[in-house]
């Protein structure tokens, strides 16, 4: 059916909108048989297409990095192997892999396009892989980006003497294993988001991070909300999304 | 100790911070015994210390908002009983109560003090409890509010007929219960940040919002980050936050 | 914008598909505020929009019901109070309330429109509520019902004396609480689709249920699937749906 | 006892109906000391035997094949490992070894016996393993199936996409991971029975795949079922026996 | 079909075992529609058919022990409310409700036809409920029973005094909430049968009888088997058919 | 047998240490059928016997507490109802009831007989309750108590306000829902041992105190302990412990 | 103290029970510093100590196998390596290693002293590994066993087929993962007590054997009890003692 | 700013407590990027920073003991690899590497500083890795240690032959997996206060210590305190910190 028709039909009550949809020409997908890669999610939802390699295997995860690079479109892998990065670097020769973060990523340009910065803190030496995956992700998406880790509340002056430098972010992503405790400490003294971070570092009765995931969905600081356990991608999307406001 | 005498001795390291910080005078503090009113928390972090109603006594919910009212405190309790909204206004003659959000609130003034609007999507009718406390949460924080209610994923073009509110505001509250997954499809189409509120609606497998909440935390859209089970009101803080940036 | 131009700019690219989505003119959606009625679920899935009262205000349930009610569609609400029945009752004077199953119905004609029967398989006397919940549902929706009660596996030679009722069914509804066996039995002597419904029948280790559904999802039997527990209403949508393929 | 004499007893009530069926003679049945094949399956249940190699030696796997084979019953196995595969190829070798699905099958016939097609719908990439033990398992019970993957709710776009070929279909199997959201909006959409499984992709508070296998069971779209969690054996047995009703 | 042509085909191989069952006449079967009840089950199983009176309407568990009684069954029902008990003395005037154990009972002779005794031992006072449960059941099952209470761990030489009571009986049951520990130190100090009843009784981190139940499936102490928690109908169940062997 | 005998059968080794055990005479034992009072638990673990209600009958309740105070016990009963107080004070009528803590007392004489004080510290007012039983505790234990209330970690400064009373106390008793926080907050500004108590205060991914509990048993401050969910009690009991050392 | 001291100050009510019992010399007890071999519990139990080599170094299971022993008592050892019953024959030549089982044995005596038999029936082949360390438990005690394996319920006549054999034990062991429904099946068979022995066979929402612990725990028959999932050796000592009543 | 104007801006009101803390110069901080180490924790905590090693690579352990070691702190590290050992070792020739308790220790005197000792009790062989971690830290905390292993409840005699021991020790730890009952039995036998550690030793549903550390939190004896599955070094903190009271 020809576009024209189908709204006529869809106007005359013919069809309703679902068939209507069936039969719209695709645009803004890749098909690769095991993936259709969604290349309208930049200009959609303000993020692009990201890679997410685990439970692929290393030949898929290089023909997506590959197939995307052809399109144009930068590429970042998260939860990536040794062997798949090594796969990705053969057919994107610059990409980088950052064997704490577990990312191999490849962008066109570096330019920060965003006002302030996103201030990535952690309680402890443990959590900065999960840290240190949330900050690549941010500055990849054009972020500038701070650091301050092993602020753990089980030494608070530690805290007190970043404060500034978190209180001057625009966005706060705190990362914290075991108890969580450090973002409601922190959600308590500033005036920003704060996007919570619960890690799976711990034992016992953490039960892989869960401990600290309901802490800090139970936080009683007000502004903080959380993403999944280990999730350092997600909270830098979103602390994108909000500091491009 | 006069406070002069602690900074010399903190700079001599005769004593260290915390010791310090115990013989600070108390600023921002209002006792009254079986509560510690926080009177510093706006300017400190952008929201004002907000009266959690559950597990305090009739009487306590009163006397608490009786001595923020003399102390000209904007005023706001939610999981109010309506035999506490009853004490409230014994002592604050005008405050509002909102049957359906379960809140009590009294506002010196109704002034909107930002930019855009936060959207408040609530995918069924049986969410709109949550929804709602968001809703007048937001409002007292002197956010503009536009609510879309009843759009749940079981009929998904109820939601497109409404995309084009919910793309212009600036970030979006998604409320949804049973599977919660309409903060994954929303978040699917917007580019702005949308905070999850998984509600307690549903039975058996449900787990009292369990099911929502997990959902949520994995959503395969990445601009999400969520708050607890049926907190319309953190969802509103961090949004207000957001929308004030 | 009219119909003609958004296909104009989605074909010249000037538009995506969702934004396309925004403008088309909204049909199958029945405005309320607090709630949106897809009027249009019916033809595009088979089934109808059914009203889940739990959660919903007696109000609530009683203005839903009278709008499609008024649109002409057969009214069919489950988890209803009898206050909320009674008030259902004073707007669609012949609607039917059953008591045990929870439900209140009204159908313009009794039409059987399904090839065979759906068989109906309870285990105990305890989780007929369940069972009459799922047999009223899919005789609304059209379908032959037999039901066979109290026929658990503590007793077995009960299930083979029902055994010839069973086989001939086209699909068969297995409910059942504590350990939930029957299914995995049933599952083993039919050659028709299993739909097990786990009870909340049970206390202590069965947690509300969650005992039944394990084992259900585990059977050892293959042709069985779950659904959420004490759900017959989704058991009875879905047999239907294959009863009338 | 011969079987006249089982019965004269069963008749005069000297024994029940459990002391007669234990003097039965077995048919159906082929010992083999540590397995108990049941030849009879696929007659009485519209499905044969097949071997679930997870937690059995290599050795019982192929020998258990192997007396299948003997035996002139089609033979199946899933979730065998390479070695398992291989060690049956020795006593079967026309066997075909499926590595991503993880199966091995030899099948006298590859005819099709069934109406129309069983669609196989995967929202990632990474569901892949799972979405083909269900195409592998549905075509090897004589159906005919389509595959449709990588078209996750995070783009819904892809899935309009192929909304056609979902429809079109008798019965629709729904492979999704994280939140699992993939089936409800499927759901939302089609008039067929759909069944869902929810997979162990992601991490964290995914916990294995609880949080797809919750958010199917509390799915807000009605014609759902629900198969325990990478079981895309299961889904395919129970679309099976709906397929060919 | 006769009873002899059903042989007749089975051996033939006509039909196969299942649906040889389907056409035997039902014996051991009193049909009631919302019930069927098992009245081979003594003959059986060892053990008459007993009313577990939980989700059942008053008037089913009156209208199920009235027919049991007319057949000449001793009645016994777990679980009963007061109005239940009303209910069913009106029918079988003779019953005997026991207010802490929630049964009702009826049996035409007390007489005991055990060789030994079953010992009831309670960790705690709040565990009575449960303990006469078990009590009451045994007795009515024909056992005589010695009942041991309030000697919790906490108190060990509590325990010490009464052991020689227990030493000498042939099964004993355990009643315990908490943290469940008397189960493993009655284990360790004698050479019969130990089953286990956690109890519900605690609160918090008790989980409605998690924590006793977890205690004692994993008791340090080798003979000792579990029932549900606060199941001492069942516990009293085993043990009584322990104690006729 | 008489003691010598039982001796000297040990030490022939004719009996063993658990024979021997059951001969010997009771001491430190009040037998009531129902309940068998640990009279001597004073002496050996330095903690009185105590009534702990919840679950047991006004009647019971009542009669316990008579037998104490006539032993010349003091009394003191949690977890009681108004409805128990009254029962109790009708034996006992000098007995104190405390409706906040939910205890009823009754003590000869109120002298302290410990070294420094025992702090109880609360983050909410939510979780006096809990705190007051903690604190009528230790003060029926002879200790000095300190209470410090709704300081949690929103507002950091309303703890540093009151930390040189907190650092003064020999043990200090931490109460708090929600997150839990407060406990690893203050347990790393003291140099003395932290009893952290996790209340039910909370909803949602609280889960009745499960956030609070967890949050407290992974505490990056290394020199806490922990108790049950709400057992103000129990945390009581274990700084008295301490506190007389 | 001389134990006649002991006795005296006892009587005198110079010490309590607990002082007495620090004195009283040790028997039954084998000290080897990191281990105390309880060598008396054969006698006080009638069940003799057994080492569960899990956790325990090589070195440790071998030193404890070799005291035993020496001490002239039979050997068992469950959760066995290869490495580990390797170091234990070096000390114990003619020990028996049981691959499948995962036991080390060595007896003096392969004497029966039990009346009947025990049945260990097993649902499926891959639960194989825990029945054989029932059987060898078991018949390490001294019972007669018989094995009935592969007899799921998924296929029900392969059950009756062998029902005699199980009817006529004394006890009957059921060892089935998955949904564990089998337990239920035969508990509704067979007048001998019944312990069922959850396995952790199964994937997804099995949840490591929580599916059929779950199951048996609340099974609608009544004369079972159960023990910790993969736990034949308990079943098998619980069975053993009530099979030597 | 200058420590003077932080201060006179504080008091004048121009800046509130946390802007202050933000200009205070760091103290007590040394800062290594990856890792900032908290120097005054001995002073203000009574306890020195620890090493947890787990989550951080073989490199950041040998940094951060290098580190403390040049500034002249006592090293201990827990849960260290053998690698990580190796490695501290090239930087720390004189550390001490514990095979068992996987700790790496370097002390510069051994003098201890404690009144009385602790005692460890462990109920198995297998906590004896979880017991050794306790009894490595708490004498590196300058606390006498004695430990007493393998005398769980199955065996009770054990325990009571070293009571003596146990009860002259200021504090208890006690070990204990499986069931944890080992705490009641001691905490009912003890006037000092007892520590309680699960461990992390059963299979099943023990759930990788959680039956222990439900337990342990619902114990009956009441003077008890818990501490996270597994750990050996926070019990040991907390007791060392009561032990120098």
């Amino acid at each position: 059916m020809d576009p024209k028709d189908i709204l006529e039909k869809y106007k005359n009550g013919e069809i309703d909108l679902t068939e209507a949809l069936e039969h719209f020409p695709d645009r803004g997908i890749e098909e690769m048989g095991f993936a259709t890669i969604d290349t309208d999610r930049q200009r959609r939802t303000g993020l692009p297409e990201i890679i997410y390699a685990s439970g692929k295997t290393v030949e898929q995860v290089k023909l997506i990095a590959e197939r995307m690079h052809q399109k144009g479109i930068d590429v970042l892998a998260t939860r990536v192997t040794f062997e798949m990065a090594e796969a990705v670097k053969t057919v994107i020769p610059g990409a980088e892999y950052n064997e704490m973060a577990k990312t191999i990523a490849y962008k066109k340009s570096n330019e920060v396009n965003s006002k302030g910065y996103i201030a990535v803190v952690a309680a402890g030496t443990s959590d900065m892989p999960v840290a240190e995956e949330a900050a690549v992700t941010a500055r990849f998406l054009g972020n500038q980006v701070e650091t301050i880790y092993d602020v753990g509340v089980a030494g608070i002056h530690r805290l007190f003497n970043k404060l500034e430098i978190i209180r001057n972010a625009r966005v706060i992503i705190v990362v914290a294993g075991m108890e969580g405790a450090l973002s409601s400490v922190v959600g308590g003294l500033v005036d920003k988001p704060v996007i919570g971070v619960p890690t799976s570092i711990g034992y016992g009765a953490n039960f892989q991070g869960l401990a600290a995931l309901l802490a800090m969905l139970n936080s009683c600081a007000s502004g903080i909300s959380v993403v999944n356990i280990d999730n350092g991608f997600g909270a830098a999307c979103q602390a994108s999304l909000i500091n491009k406001l």
